[in-house]
C-alpha cells in the first residue's frame, strides 16, 4: 500500500500553511501563468489554457494556501492539476483547456492523500461513528485535516471518580503528538476553573475516536474544551455543529489552518453549522457547490463557542463569562 | 525459524484493513479477473480458471478485505492462492481450474502466518489455557488477529488491596502496544464509574495471557471492560462466549477489524456465542463450513455486551445503564 | 571468550519452543531419517546409522522440542550430535553408528551454551549459593533455562518497613527483562490479597541471586509468589523442592518451556521434588539416567504449589484457598 | 519550502552572539575592508566601494554582533550584503558602490530567515494574536529572535485550581527547549515567593502563543514572571509595552542577545515602550529609521520591570521589593 | 591518552571471572606449557623457560582466574608476561628464563590498566581521601577492581531529614551502573529493617567517593550496608578494616570476584584487616610478598561483617541478629 | 565559528588531570628535552632552545599537569608553545630561543579554547554578572575551568515556599551534567541537616548563571553548599571571595582539578581571597605575575569554607560544626 496513506490526522495550527504560501500579488500571479505555460510545453501533448482556465488554476492556488491574499507554493500539486485538466480536454477533443476542464480535472487529480479523507468520512458514517443530529453529553464533532482534505473528528469526554484520593488525572488518548498534548494541557486551565476545587476528585478522560495514525496540532482545542465542559456539567452538545480553533489558557480563540477544507468536510458529513475562529473567517474560500450549504459562525472566545454548541447551556456560558472575562 | 512467525497478536481496530482495500466495483472485479489471467500466463503451466473459480477468488478477495463492499488490495496473497489452486487442478488432471480446486487450494495456500493462529489455538486447548464452558469471575475470552487468522485471547482481571493508601493503580500486562495501552486507559473510565469512590482503595490487575510477542490495537476493549467489571463485582462471565469491540469512554461500542477471522477462530475453539460491534455485522463473511455454527450477537453499547456475557448480571447491567445512558 | 556464553538466564514461557518445533508425524520423522543420511553423506567419513541410532536421534529431537508430540526444528544442533556420534563410532571402530554411540555423542556434543548451565550449577554449589535441604523463610529454588540446559535459580524475598508512609514499593532485582517484570506485577496481585490492607505499610524486596546477564520470561512466577508469601507470613519454604510455572493474576498455574531440562538440572543439584505446571507433565522426557530420581508434582493452581513447598503452611494454604477460589 | 524557514523562535541569552563576534578594533576593521575588496574582485562585475559604503558595511557588522565594541564573524552574511549592494549600484549605473547603495542593498539582501520574522509579525497582527494597547491580565508581549530578525512573542498565563489537593503544577507550553524550561523553573522561585504558602493550591499555566517550531533560550524570563504575577494578583499588564531579559532566582535582570533586532520588531508591531536589561543598553544600535520611535527602559531587577509594565501595580511592586531586596 | 585508561571502577560479582576461566586440570596445564613454547618460538629471540619458570606462569594463570582450581583464559595477557620475562632473561644474560625472571617480568609487564589502580591509590593517599586508622561514622573502606588491579574505594553515608513529609529517599551517587544500583536497592531492605518505621522520616545519602568513570557490580553491598547502618546508629566504623561482598536481601554474604587483587590493594593502602565472603576464602592466592601482611576475615552473613567492622557495635549486632536470623 | 569554542564549563574533579599526566622524573624531563629538539628539527626554521628556555617549557608542562610532581602528557599543546616561542625568537632576531621568548610565546600560543575563558570573564564584568565586593545573600563566586583556562562562575540560590504541601523540591539549573547533578544531591545532605524538618516546606532553587553550554564535574560543591546555606539562613556571603572544592555528604572537602588556572582567573576578576581544598594547596603553581596577588585559604571541611566566606556567620558555623563533626 502506498506509504502516503499513512497520513496522520492533523488538527494543526496556522504555521504549516505559513511556510508554504506566497503573497497573492500580480507578480506572483504572473509566475503561475508562466508555470502553466511551461507545464503545457513540457508535456508536449496537452493544449494551451484559456484565460478562464488559468484563472481557475490561480483560484485553486489560493484555496490551497488557506489564507486570504496568499497563494500556495506547492507547485508540484498544481502541476498535477494542470496535466489532469489537459488530459481531460484532450479526451473531450477541446482545442483549448477550458475552466470547466480544470474543474473536472480537480476531481480526477485528487491525490491519494485527498482520497483518504473521503474514505475516513465514509467509514465513520457507515459504521455509526459519526453522530450529526440531536444532542449528546461529552461528545463533540471536531474538524481536522487529513492528507490534503478535511475530515470530521469526533471527540468524546467522560468524568470518572479519581483513582487517587488526592489528585485528578487528565488522560487524553488517540496517539496525540507533542503540540496536541500541549493543547490539552492549555485547555485544562479552562475546565479546572469551571470545576473549581472539585477538580481534584475526578479523573477527566478525553478520547479522539479511532485516530490510529495519531493526531497533530492544536486546532482541536475548542472541541476538547466543549466536550469536557459538557461532561463535567452534564449538558448536551449539539451534534449538528462541528468546530475548529486553538485556545489560549485564558479562553481566547486563536486561528488555525485548513478552514476551507474542514468546512467542506463538515458539509459532506451532514453538519449544519461550523464554528471557526473569528480571524479565520476571511480565509474561507469554498468551492461553488458548497457555498451556502452551512452556517459559518465566527468565535472570538470560548464563550462564543459554548453559546453556539451547548443545548440549554445558558448557565454554564454565564459561569464561564465570569471566569474568563 | 521463519521471521514471519514473530507476529504480534493484533486486536486492532479498523484502520489496518482500511488501507488495504478497494471498493467492490465492477471495474475492480475486472482487475481481479485480469490478474488471474496474468498469473496463469506468468506461471505457464497451470490451466485457465472457470468463471466459478474466478468467482471464488473474488470471494476470497472480499473476505480478506474484512469490510462489506470492499476487496483486498493484497494481490500477492491472492497470487499464492491462484498458483496453489492451479497446482491442485494439475495434480487432479483437470483441464480447467474449478471452484472446488480453489476451495481446496485455499487450505494448502495458508501461509506460515495463518498456521500460527492454528498452533496457538491448539496449544491453548491442549494446555488448558482456554476455558470454553461454565462461568468464571474475572476471565473473558477475547478475540484477536494473529498473522492472517483469528485466535481466542483469554484476558484475566483481578482486584487487590491498593499498594498505596491513597491511590489505585491499574496494571495491564502482556507487552501491550501504545494503542492497546490507550484502550485500557479509555476502558478505565467505565470501571471507575462502576466502582465509584471506592476505586482509589484497590489496584486493578489486567493480564493478557501468554502474549509474549505483544498485543496491538484496541479491539480487546470490551473484553477488558467485562473482565474487570466481573472481578470488581464478583460476578461470573460466561466462558462459552467470546467477544471483540472497541469502546468509547462513555460505553459506546466501536467497529473493529477482522471479525470474520475472529468468529471462525471462536468456532474452532468451541465457543458458542460471539459478541461483535453492531456496525461490523455486515462485514461477516464466513466460509460455508462455519455458517450456522455460532450465535453472532451485535452490540451497540457496553450494556449489550454485559447482558450477553455475565451470569446473573442483571443488577450490574442496570447499574451500568444508569451510569452511561 | 566465546560470545555465546553471554547467555541470559531464561525462565521463559512456552512461546520460544512453540516457534522451533514441528509435529511428531511419520512424515517429519522421515525427514529426520533423511537428514541423518545426508549428514553422513556430506561428512564422507562417518559410517551409517543403525535404525536404533536413528531412533535415538529422533528421541533427542523430541526432547529438544520440549512439548509432547513435537520435534525440534533446530536441525543444526542435531547435525552436531550426528557428527559427534559418528566420530565416536569411528574411534571405537564400529562399522555402524549405534544407539550407544549416539548416547555417548550426546555428552561430547554438549555445546558451549549447555556447558554454562553446568558451570553455574557447580559454582552455586561450591560457593554455598544453593541451599538444598532444610527450610528457609523467603528463599525458593526456582528453575530456569540457561543456554540449552537447565539450572537452579535461587530467589530470595524480604519484607521491610515502607520508605513511604502511605505507599508500598515492590522492588525486584536481577536485571529482569520486560516479561519477567510483568510477571512480578502479575504475582503481586496474589500477595497483595494475602497481605490485605497491610500491604501499603511494607516494601517487598525480591532478589534473583547473581543473575548478572539478566532474566527473561515468566516461568519464575510461582517461585516469586512462594518466596514473597513465605517472607510476609514468616513461614519456611522447603529447600529440597524446586519449582517452575507461570501464574495468572487469579492464581492459576500456566505452562512453561524447558521442563525436561529444568528437572534434570534440579536432580543434578540434589533437589528431591520439583513442582511443574499440570499441563506440562506430558512434556517431561527425562534421560534414562535421571528417571525415578526425583518426585515430580503437578500443580494446577498456586494452592497446589504452596501445599508442596511450605513447611507448616496449612493455615496460609487455607487462607489463599479462600482468596483465589 | 526552504528548510531554513523551519527556524525555532529564539529568546536566547547572550552566548550565541558571544561565539560569533570579534573585537571592534582597527585591525579587525581592516580585515573587513580587505574582505570587501576581495568580494569585489571575486565577483568580477561589481564596482569598488566608496569609503562611506565600506563604513556602512562595518556598521552592519557591528549591528549583527549585537554587542558594543564587537563585530560579527559571520562574513558569509556580509558577503551577501556586499554583492546585493554591488548589483544595485550596477543597476543604477553607479561607478562606485555608495553608502546609499548599501542601505538599499540591506533590504534586498534580507535573507529568507529574516523574512520569516516579518511574516510572523504580519500574521500575528492580521489574526489578532497581538494586542498592543490597553491592559490585560496574564498577558505579556515578550520579544524574541527568529531567523536573523526580531519578533513579538505574546505569553499568556493563567492560575487555576490545582488538580492535586496537596501540590501545585507549573505547566509551560510552546515546545520549550531545555534552557527555556530551566528559565521557567528559575522564574518560579520568584512567583512562589509572591504567592507564599498559597502556591500549593493552584496550578500555574504558561503559554507561549503559537510557537510551533519551539522556543529556545532564557530571554523570556522577565515576560513569564510578569505574566504569572499578573495572573496571580489579577493586575493588568500594559499591552503597549514589550520586554526581554533573563532573570536570576533572586530577581536580578541578566543581559540577553539580539536587543537591537527585538526593539526594531517591537517598533514594527506598534509597541510604545520596551524594557531591556540595564547592561544591554549599550548594545542597542537601531537603524536610523527606528531611532526615537520607542521608549527604551533599562531594568536592573524584576522590580524595575514590574514598575513599568503593570497598571496599578504599586502594591505588588512594594511586596516584591520586600521579598527580593 | 590511552583509551584503556578510561576503565570503570568495578566492584563486580563473580560472573566476569566465570567467563574467562578454565579448570585447573593436567590437560589445561599442558596447554599453557605449549603456549609458552609457542610464544618463545614466535618471538625467535627469547630463550626457553625452565620448568620452574613455567610453573610461575601457571601460578599467574591461576591468580588471574581468581577462583580456586581454575586458570585464566586470557592468554593474551600471559603472552605479555612471557615476553617481558624473556626480555629480562636476555638482559641478564640468562641461558634460560628462570622463575625469578618471571617474577621480575610480572612487575614490568603490568599493563597500563594495572597501573591505574596504583595511581588511584597513590592519589587517594596523597590527597587525604583514604582514611586507614581510627574510627569514623558513616565511612567505610570498600574494595574494588580497577583495570586488572584492586583498589580501595571509600564509601560515605549520611542520614538527613527527609525532603518529603511522608516518604524517604535513598540517594546513591558515583555514576553507579545498573547492577550497582540494584545492589543498593537490595541493601536497603536491611537498613530499613534496622530503622523500622522511622525510615520514612529520613533521606539516606550514599556516596562512592570520586568514581568519575562509574561503578559496576554488586561487591560493594557489604560496604554500603555498614556505612548506612553506621550513619543511622551513629556508631563508628573501623578505618583499618576494608571489606568486599555481595548481599542478599536477607543478609547472607555472597561471593564476589577479584578477592586476591583486592586484598593486595588493601595491604598497599595500609589496611590491617579485610573482610571477605566465606566462600571466597579458598580463592585467595596472594603474592609471596603480601602473605601474612593482613588479617583475612571470612563472613557468612552481615552479622559477621558488622562484628568485625563496628567499634562498640555489640548492640547493633544483636539487633541485626534478631532481624535477619 | 570554531567548534572548539563550544566548550562546556567544567568544574570537574581530579580525574581528568589524572589521566593526562606523568611523574615529574628525570627520565620524563629528558623526554621533554628530546621533544623540544625534535620539534625544532621538524620545523626546520626555528633556532635551538637555551637550557633556560627548555626549563620554562618544562615548567609549563608541570603547570598544565595541575598536580605537584607531575607533568602533562598533552605534548601537542606543548608543541604549539615551542613553535610560537621559536617564531617570536626569529622575529626578534635571536640566535637561540630564550626563556623570555617562551614566556612571550605562552601568550600568543593561547589557544582558541583559552581565549574563551577570557571572553567569558570580560563579558561577566562588563555586563554586571560578576559581583566582586560587598556581601550578598544566596550568591557565591564559584570557580570553574573552561577550555584550558579558569573562570569565575557565579552561583545563586533562593528558598521559596514549596509547591507541594508535603515535600520539598531541589531544583538546579544551568544544564548540569551527570556528575554535577550528583554533586548537588550530595550537597543537599548538608543543607537538609541545617534546615532540619523544616526542609520539607521549602523549595530550594540553585542557578548556575549563564552556563548555556552546560556544567560538568563536582568542584562547585562547596559553592552550592555556601549559596544554599546563605539563602536558608539569610546570611550574607563575601563577594570578594571565590571558592572551589568537592564535598562528601558528611562535609569533608575533597580535592579538585585546575586549581592554578582557577586562582589565576579569580585574580583577573578582582577577587581578593580563594578557598581551595587543603590537599590541593601543593598543586598551586602560579605564573610569576600572579604570585602574591591573592589570599589562598585551604579548607579541610565545609566548616572552614563557611568561616571564610560568610559575613557574620559565627552562629551558623557553630551549628554546622555540631552537625558534621
Amino acid at each position: 500500500m502506498h506509504p502516503a496513506l499513512r497520513s496522520r490526522i492533523r488538527g494543526y495550527g496556522y504555521e504549516v500553511f505559513m511556510k508554504e504560501m506566497i503573497d497573492d500579488t500580480d507578480e506572483n500571479r504572473k509566475k503561475i501563468v508562466q508555470f502553466v505555460a511551461q507545464e503545457v510545453k513540457n508535456d508536449g501533448k496537452i493544449p494551451h489554457f484559456t484565460r478562464e482556465a488559468v484563472e481557475e488554476i490561480i483560484r485553486e492556488a489560493k484555496r490551497k494556501a488557506g489564507m486570504r491574499d496568499k497563494m500556495t507554493l506547492r507547485f508540484r500539486e498544481l502541476g498535477g492539476l494542470i496535466r489532469a485538466s489537459g488530459d481531460l480536454a484532450l479526451e473531450r477533443g477541446h482545442r483549448y483547456v477550458t475552466a470547466k476542464d480544470v474543474l473536472a480535472g480537480k476531481k480526477s487529480a485528487r491525490t491519494l492523500e485527498q482520497q483518504i479523507g473521503d474514505v475516513y468520512l465514509d467509514r465513520k458514517k457507515e459504521y455509526n461513528i459519526l453522530v450529526t443530529s440531536g444532542g449528546r453529553v461529552g461528545r463533540v464533532n471536531g474538524l481536522a485535516v487529513i492528507g490534503e482534505g478535511g475530515t470530521v473528528l469526533p471527540i468524546v469526554a467522560e468524568v470518572a471518580p479519581a483513582q487517587s484520593k488526592s489528585s485528578a488525572e487528565i488522560m487524553a488518548t488517540g496517539k496525540l503528538g507533542e503540540i496536541a498534548k500541549e493543547a490539552v494541557t492549555n485547555v485544562s486551565a479552562l475546565f479546572k476553573k469551571i470545576s473549581g476545587k472539585d477538580i481534584s476528585r475526578h479523573d477527566i478522560h478525553i478520547q479522539f475516536l479511532q485516530t490510529y495514525e495519531g493526531v497533530e496540532g492544536d486546532s482541536a482545542s475548542v472541541s476538547v474544551a466543549v466536550a469536557v465542559i459538557s461532561a463535567i456539567e452534564h449538558i448536551e452538545v449539539r451534534q449538528d455543529v462541528a468546530m475548529t480553533g486553538s485556545l489560549t489558557v485564558r479562553g481566547e480563540v486563536l486561528p488555525v489552518g485548513g478552514v476551507t477544507q474542514k468546512i467542506e468536510a463538515a458539509i459532506e458529513a451532514g453538519i449544519k453549522e461550523v464554528i471557526v475562529p473569528y480571524s479565520n473567517i476571511k480565509d474561507v474560500l469554498l468551492e461553488k457547490k458548497y457555498q451556502g450549504k452551512i452556517t459559518i459562525t465566527p468565535a472570538k472566545t470560548l464563550i462564543d463557542v459554548l453559546k453556539h454548541s451547548l443545548i440549554k447551556g445558558d448557565k454554564i456560558v454565564e459561569k464561564m463569562r465570569e471566569l474568563i472575562d
